[in-house]
């Protein structure tokens, strides 16, 4: 079942940790069959040197295990909200890396200071809320996905693909799951930039906007130049 | 004599390096076998590469050497103390790993500032304090683990796995020597994490309550749903 | 064609991902043959690990592609109006390294904190404004290049082979690819430096000119004594 | 011509690097052979995975280039003043290690904050003064040693292996080359915590005298008890 999604999932878990991002078994990340209206997601709680394609496990759109040996993630009614209301989204990684959590934590958006976030985000990494106390003791990852989606009112997920749950951690998604990990990547990487430019300039303004829509455009969207196999 | 803990232990020691946790030698991992009442630990001084089972030491419970070709490491009355303290520890750990030790010389506390820390610790990593002149004198190592057992008067040491002993460093512990070892991974992770929230944010508050529990629940107790295993 | 010149500009691009100054595809190194008037580059957006001597690019002086399976690297037209203004240059390095992206971010020069910055850059290293509106719409990379060049009047570009664009990260050079390469290893150096000292003492001086002028002496120009086939 | 030795300072320059503690070319390592009034030191600006024991240098005690292929480190002439001011020492480190060189930066001397600090050096460690210019014209390396030698009055450097060179880096020293680089080791992980401890609390306080000798005894003269081979 769904087994060339499950061969992708399960490498895109295996870069996550290759990426610095894991620590123990801290991090997911999924994929979707739209057309099937499944996911495969990384097992909870499983160690990362012992994944291979047959341990991953599906579940329907409502996060419930269809099938697999292991039991999925216990994030996996969060992931299952954002697939439900984003609907380019094709891959959902979620980790607790250094610095994506750090900002988390201090419930500071990420700004955009410089061109390495203007490639990968459209604008600041926004913070979705802490849960209130009755969002927590009732489907409390399902609530996790519903305050997110209410934080991007009003924002494009596919220009920011991702997001700092407050007290908590980045999620982060993309087309696929390959590319959701590499935004994954890009976000700890803008977020420990942003954390060493605040350390030197606490007052520090955001990028003007003029160079925020270049940068990301270069690599984004009609006019993308970046890479490879565009209109030059 | 113990073959199959020693085996245990010197893995867990093993894993405390392989995590990036020990710096020259200072570190070290215990196990202890109840029935027998005998500690399993790393010997003094020893490089982690020359680490095997047999060169383990075996101790009584008041740190005594009672078996092995090298002397148990200096840091043993620590760890015996802890044991006889705490009935349900199997494994204890101590490192000078980066950031618990910079809480623990700075003598501050880490309160539960994120999911990071709720997951591992229910609640605030203590301070225990500096030994009086007196302590140091006579038994300091032994001290030093009664130092930790009065703090943690009031304190649930299998909801709270570690203390900062204040000018000097972490103590863990766990169920068994490797849960101990990922519990002090874990707590240098929430370390490192702390560290950089209040570089962004010096005056955040710690998590409400009700999260702190929910995600310590998610991973520990009768309504965990974590990992494998657990009934769903 | 050029082919000695791609295979020292394909190891100089590996040798910047070995030294740790990438993630993801973000940095290239290119190489100028003055004789016949071409760059090699960098393909644009190529993972490192894919890069081979024959994937590099050839392009003419302002950066246009004349030969290569690939599109060069977005950034060429920098590199080329820095081979024009800079006529000892023989090769350009661009990186998103940690440290000195958070000093370009911060808009922050370089100060001349240590030695370790006077036996590589002969002062400090400026930053280069962020780019006018106009000067983004239209050939933004040519003009990353040239207001490095209008930062560098009154600067000579030998004794201080680097700067931080604004908002954006630094640009290296060097002799050759392979020393410009060495420069971004030493300039990141240096940042990550400077930034832990102005955490202990953020009102730090610089070294006094004498000591800049005996350190970088030592190792450029004609009283140069440290390496190897000096005249001692 | 020093065989044995050369094998031991060609072993202890590989292990500086092994340990992270060398950018680039930037730090070498030294032994002395005391009977023959001998040196022997890495040469200048050759990369480590280059280095062999026949690649080493042999010096006078004044630093002058006895034997080998390659010219001496240009650092020899304060290596040669440290062996003829302090007896005891048999091994001579300098490194650029990022956060010694951070506090050489900014001229702060390391309190001791904690036992990680107090197992390795009995005080706090200490600066040396940026040079006058005078002496820096004139025998610059030369007077690097003179100045360190001038700090140590009072000091006893065999209880304190270390300094800092203001506005340059550490020098470390201990009995042998590889004693010397343990001694580096620990000065670069000492200055570490003792970074991060200053950002969490700013006025934190040396630990109290009789727990620094405590410490310091543990594992150093007669007394000591940490490791194999003591008297228990």
């Amino acid at each position: 079942m769904l087994e060339a999604l499950k061969v992708i999932v399960c490498e895109a878990n295996l870069a996550l940790a290759r990426h610095g991002l894991v620590t123990l078994t801290w991090g997911n990340v999924s994929g979707i069959d739209r057309a099937r209206g499944l996911l495969v997601i990384k097992p909870s709680g499983v160690p990362y040197d012992a994944l291979t394609p047959e341990a991953m496990t599906v579940t329907d759109l409502d996060g419930k295990w269809v099938e697999g040996p292991c039991a999925p993630s216990s994030d996996t009614p969060t992931h299952a909200v954002l697939y439900q209301a984003f609907p380019n989204v094709g891959g959902v990684v979620h980790t607790h890396s250094v610095y994506a959590t750090a900002f988390a934590q201090a419930a500071r958006e990420i700004p955009c200071l410089g061109t390495t976030h203007a490639d990968h985000f459209h604008g600041a990494v926004p913070v979705a809320r802490i849960p209130a106390s009755a969002e927590v003791c009732d489907q409390y990852e399902r609530h996790i996905g519903l305050l997110i989606v209410e934080r991007f009112r009003g924002l494009d997920p596919d220009a920011v693909p991702g997001v700092l749950a407050a007290g908590h951690g980045p999620f982060v998604w993309g087309p696929d799951p390959l590319k959701a990990v590499e935004n994954a990547v890009a976000l700890e990487a803008v977020a420990q930039r942003a954390a060493a430019t605040f350390a030197l300039r606490p007052d520090i303004a955001p990028l003007p906007g003029y160079l925020l829509d270049k940068h990301y455009g270069r690599k984004h969207g009609p006019g993308a130049y970046y890479g490879q196999g565009n209109d030059r």
